[in-house]
Order: structure tokens, then C-alpha cells, then sequence
């Protein structure tokens, strides 16, 4: 335990509010860092993604508590500095960081690194997500596709930013296993998906039946899942630029399907019909 | 319009008081009644059920936006009363309720009712909710239910309570399509499933791949989808109550998945196996 003169105890340090300034965009371009909060997404960037972490802060409760995380930064080479609860909750942008920040570096895979990769056979399952804005929704899917085994997610530059704080904590980490690409253009990433011979498949309340598409065989193929904005969908443009659009059916009275929800239906369906 | 002196404007007034204290559940239990919040809520409320529609409170912006919503109103024989900025926000719990209120009557669903209905062919799938505690999960999964065409969602006494603002605006108006029973115990819901000749899988991570359930044929009987504890899951006691268990299966590198997430996808699952 550390003596309580060890402590950053002055919320309105320079120190401190350059940490809280990475909950604002404008700050985590200028800086290519960003936030992480809270005992999983740190514990799984210091056993994933190790390197990316340049600072870690904790309260005292906090590392007796979550013990593993003052050990996997030791291994890391990191060293804990603690803080007061005034300072974390400065610095965090959620109201339960529990005791735990950290400033990581961005790291940005490219489209070139997601094509080239996957044993060199090229990707099987790509979440692409156009001008989807809400945070809770992009974190969401970005972690369906993980636990789907997708190869990569892809967020055009129209979509909510990456290294938001709260896409980042709705990822739960899984933002450190599959890769993400960011700010590409939809035209250019569904080139590169042809080029590929990965189809794109656009979800899509004008598309066909999901069922109907697993049942002919559509999804058996690699497949790029392209997914809207969650009030407006795709506009014709990008519809068009699809290979076909396809519908999670609606069987009961619901108005619509919550976007995340629907993705991971999409995404599953895919995975299924690659392993069945 | 309405002239500014026909405005509800004290927000510390006992009619408004007596409204924000709907979000509280001591209040909801003593008076049987419920808060809806925001137009989309408020309009299926008023599309499907109007008769649970006691008072309908609404800044004369939103009325004048959201036009449809006079419309049903005034066909369901209901009051508009106008009220000013002030006063919707201290009666509703969320932040942006975007100017409309309704106070409801609870309207739980007996499990008589559940396993009478569905066309006298007794029902085909069902969500059980055991201690799910997220208010944004419970909501999800009653969604995605309403969606997947389930004959009903059952939540047990340990759950969240369905008439929490944020379990109701999470149904985004779902709680009006699909029949919800509230407050049974576990072990009785079961044995109702068993004389029906439902079968109740529970999900959880110590369950069979779902992928070879589906393969196998377990998902084309009638089916009682079991959810427990966002953290926890399902104590072993209630795991050994159900048929069999079944898990979405981690094909990445994820912790864990969403519950809501999970829960989407084996009722949809179900609904295409009954379709297939």
C-alpha cells in the first residue's frame, strides 16, 4: 500500500485535466491517445495490448481489490500511480470508473492490415458501420463481432469516433482483440471488399428475409456486414453499392429492431453458416 | 395552441410531484400505475392499449411536432394537458423525454393467460427472465422477443421491475405488443412449461454449442428461453430446473457476451428453427 503522500491528490492539476480532456474529441486527435475506465477494459489492455498503456491510475481501494491489475502491470513494466477518488472521477469520463484509468495510445489498424490478414486466406466476417452515431450501440457491435469471430470491424469517417469513452467501455474490451479500422470512405472499403471476394451484405429493412438468405445459401460465403444509422438506415447510394440487402424478419409487433441487436443476429447467422 | 394560462407551470405542484414519484418503485406498487416517456412510447401506448392511458401530459412544442400523437388522443377520448418545460422534466426520469408524458396503468398478463392463448395451440416461445437487473438489459431482451415473435416474456420476482422508466423506455414500446407476466417464481413457471410441453433451455455459458443444438433439432419444439443474472448467470439449482442448457458459443476472443445480445440470438434462433 502506498503512503498517502505517494498520492495525486489536486483535481485541478495540469496533470490531471489533460487526462480528463480525453473524453472530448478534439483532445484525442491531437494527442492519438484515449481514456480507458474501469477493472476489464484495463485488465484486458495490459494482457492483450500491453504496449499501448502509458498511464495507469488507480485508487488505493481499487488495486486491493482488483489485485490482478497491479500484477499484469508489473509484468507490463507499468507502474500504478495512485490518486485520490477526486482526482479519478476527474479524470474518468463515467460516473463508475471504480478506481481504475488509464491513458492508452490509439492504435488503428489499417484496411490493408485486414485484407492481408486471417492466415493469409483473407477475412471470412467484416462488421462495416456507416454513420452509426450512438456510442452504447458501436461499442455493442464491435463486441458481438468479436465474440462472433469476426476478422475486423470497419467505421467510416461518418460514424461515432472509435476512442469515444463510452464506444470504448461498451466494447468491454473487446476493442484489444479484433481489429478496427477507422475513417474510411464506404466506396473505397466496398472496392476493396470485391477485390477480396468478400460480398457485402447490407442489413436493411428493404432487404430480403434473413431466413430465406441463410436457407439459399447466401451467407455460406465470406461476408462484409454493412449496418446504418440507427434511425435512418442506409441512403439508396449506399444500398446500391451492396451486393444484396437482407432483413432480420420481424414476426411480432415490434416497430423495429435496436441496431446492435440486429447486427449480432446478422453476424451469428454468418458465423453459423461458415462452421455448419 | 393552447393559450399560456392553460399551462400545468408550478413543477412543485402535488399533481406533478405525484407524477415524478412514478419513478420510484414504492410508488408504482401503492398506486398500480406506471410513467411513459417520449413519443414513440407514448404512441404505441395510445396505438395499442389506449385504455391504460390515465393522463397525458405534453409541452405544446412536442404536440405540435409529434402531431400524430393529438390525433390518437383525441380518438382515444384522452386530454392533452399542456404543461411547460419545466414541469415535463420534473416528471419524467429521463433525460430527454423529448416533451411527452403518460401515466399508465400496470397491465400484467397472468401465466394463465400466456399458456391459454396463442390460438389455443399453447405457446411456442418464451423468455424467462431470472434476476436479470439491468434495466437497459431486461428492456433489450423484451424487444427482441417482441421481435422474434414470442408468445410472452415471464420475469421473475428477482428481476428488475418491468414499470422502471428505464425498463419501459428500453421496450421502446414492445411492453404494449408482447403479453408480460411479472413477480412468479422460478420453480412454478417451470412446471407450467412441463405440463405444457415447452421445453426450457436455459442459456449459459456451461450449455451445449448452440449451433449443434440447432444441428441436432433441440431448437424446433416449443421453447422457454431461461436468462439469469447479467454477472452471475444462473445459480447451478435453477441450471439443474431446466431441460437442458445451451451457449451462444465464442468463436473470438471475447470475455463474455452481452446479455441482450445473447438473448437475441437464441430466440431467433427458435423463431427461424419453428419457421425452417
Amino acid at each position: 500500500m502506498p503512503r498517502n503522500d505517494d498520492l495525486l491528490d489536486n483535481p485541478r492539476s495540469p496533470r490531471v485535466r489533460a487526462v480528463a480532456k480525453l473524453a472530448k474529441r478534439d483532445a484525442r486527435s491531437e494527442t492519438g491517445l484515449f481514456l480507458l475506465e474501469g477493472p476489464q477494459a484495463v485488465s484486458e489492455a495490459l494482457t492483450y495490448r500491453p504496449e499501448l498503456v502509458l498511464e495507469l491510475f488507480a485508487t488505493p481501494t481499487a488495486i486491493e481489490r482488483y489485485d490482478t491489475i497491479e500484477q499484469l502491470a508489473d509484468e507490463a513494466g507499468i507502474d500504478v500511480e495512485f490518486v485520490t477518488e477526486a482526482v479519478l472521477s476527474t479524470m474518468a469520463d463515467t460516473v463508475t470508473p471504480q478506481g481504475l484509468v488509464a491513458v492508452c495510445r490509439q492504435f488503428p489498424t489499417s484496411v490493408k492490415e485486414i485484407f492481408a490478414a486471417a492466415d493469409g486466406e483473407g477475412p471470412k466476417l467484416i462488421a462495416i458501420l456507416e454513420e452509426v452515431r450512438d456510442p452504447g450501440n458501436a461499442g455493442t457491435i464491435i463486441r458481438a463481432a468479436d465474440a462472433a469471430g469476426a476478422d475486423a470491424v470497419i467505421m467510416t469517417g461518418r460514424s461515432v469516433d472509435l476512442y469515444n469513452p463510452k464506444v470504448v467501455r461498451a466494447t468491454t474490451g473487446s476493442l484489444f482483440h479484433v481489429p478496427v479500422a477507422v475513417g474510411i470512405e464506404l466506396p473505397a472499403i466496398i472496392a476493396r471488399c470485391r477485390e477480396a471476394g468478400v460480398q457485402v451484405l447490407a442489413a436493411d429493412v428493404k432487404g430480403d428475409d434473413l431466413l430465406a438468405a441463410r436457407q439459399g445459401g447466401l451467407l455460406d460465403a465470406a461476408t462484409a456486414w454493412l449496418f446504418g444509422n440507427e434511425a435512418r438506415g442506409l441512403t439508396d447510394e449506399n444500398l446500391a453499392r451492396a451486393d444484396a440487402a437482407v432483413v432480420v424478419p420481424i414476426y411480432g409487433h415490434a416497430e423495429s429492431m435496436n441496431l446492435a441487436t440486429a447486427a449480432s443476429v446478422c453476424l451469428y447467422e454468418s458465423a453459423f453458416a461458415h462452421r455448419a
